[in-house]
């Protein structure tokens, strides 16, 4: 299972791309972050956002795309331009038929560290350790997509939210939430 | 100046089109609300949102696009929906190399009835009156869009915000500009 996961963000949008094979061994694939400056319009700070994550889908295909939830109560300063990243993000992804998942951070925190609350230095280094890297990704919003991605596949495909309410699988996911399943009991 | 007005929304995205000539008589053009169900995955709510608006600047073609100031101070429960539907709306516009404009809700209300603090039933009967309708345009979303097209024709295109933070004015807009500076000083 490929997935896409994105820290979103107007400033400085994470990227990540894992393959995590049912043994649950996650590779990477691709990191980045999307930046665009404050002092641009902000219209144009969305385009590029929208545009660098049609990029993404575009070059590396993944099967699915996971965002971190936003939450209106947290950083109310900068919510609005990740609520407007997320909307573009979900809108890139859906346009193109890929399903979406969305995570709270202390999910992603729980899936990746094992504990919800835990810090960015802590995310930081599970993820490098989980990926094989000799560093933490850098900057946090780098890491932070990272572990939303690996956070989406470990906690298998049910989390994907569908507009037909239901599990919305493939075959391939299927087989994959089997396979999930199975390695879950051992 | 044709001028898309979007009142942004998940549930309900109030989008009105009006044609403002130099000597300030406004016409209806179009008047809709894209409506998506909140039992929808937020993914496909945000696509349609956006197939929506392109549908629009696809029809319409609009000079500009003017939406709501959105902020994250009003309405919590459902601002982040909003910002959602905003940056999506903020994307279609841009992408198609449209210029985009924001109003707060109180320019808005300052510019359609002269008084920052009008009520909605205020601002329907005055948009009802400017564009010569028999009754205020219904819902409120619908009215809403249509007044923040009416506030950006009225407030002329200083108020667009470019990339290279200059007034980014076609000659026809710098036309419209100076015409508009000489009806005002009338």
């Amino acid at each position: 299972m490929r997935v896409l996961g994105v820290d979103p963000g107007l400033t400085r949008c994470g990227v990540g791309v894992v393959d995590v094979a049912p043994g649950r061994k996650a590779v990477l694939v691709h990191v980045s972050v999307i930046r665009t400056p404050p002092e641009l319009a902000l219209e144009e700070r969305v385009v590029r956002i929208g545009r660098g994550i049609a990029e993404l889908l575009d070059e590396h295909r993944p099967d699915v795309v996971a965002l971190e939830r936003v939450f209106a109560q947290h950083n109310v300063r900068t919510v609005m331009g990740t609520a407007q990243a997320s909307g573009v993000a979900m809108y890139m992804a859906a346009e193109r038929g890929l399903a979406v998942a969305l995570h709270t951070p202390s999910e992603v925190k729980a899936a990746v560290t094992g504990y919800g609350a835990a810090d960015k230095k802590q995310v930081g280094a599970m993820v490098a350790r989980i990926l094989g890297l000799d560093a933490p990704p850098s900057p946090a919003d780098a890491a932070d997509a990272l572990a939303i991605a690996i956070c989406h596949a470990w906690r298998g495909p049910a989390a994907i939210a569908t507009p037909s309410g239901g599990t919305g699988l493939t075959p391939a996911q299927r087989a994959w939430a089997e396979a999930e399943k199975g390695s879950r009991r051992r």
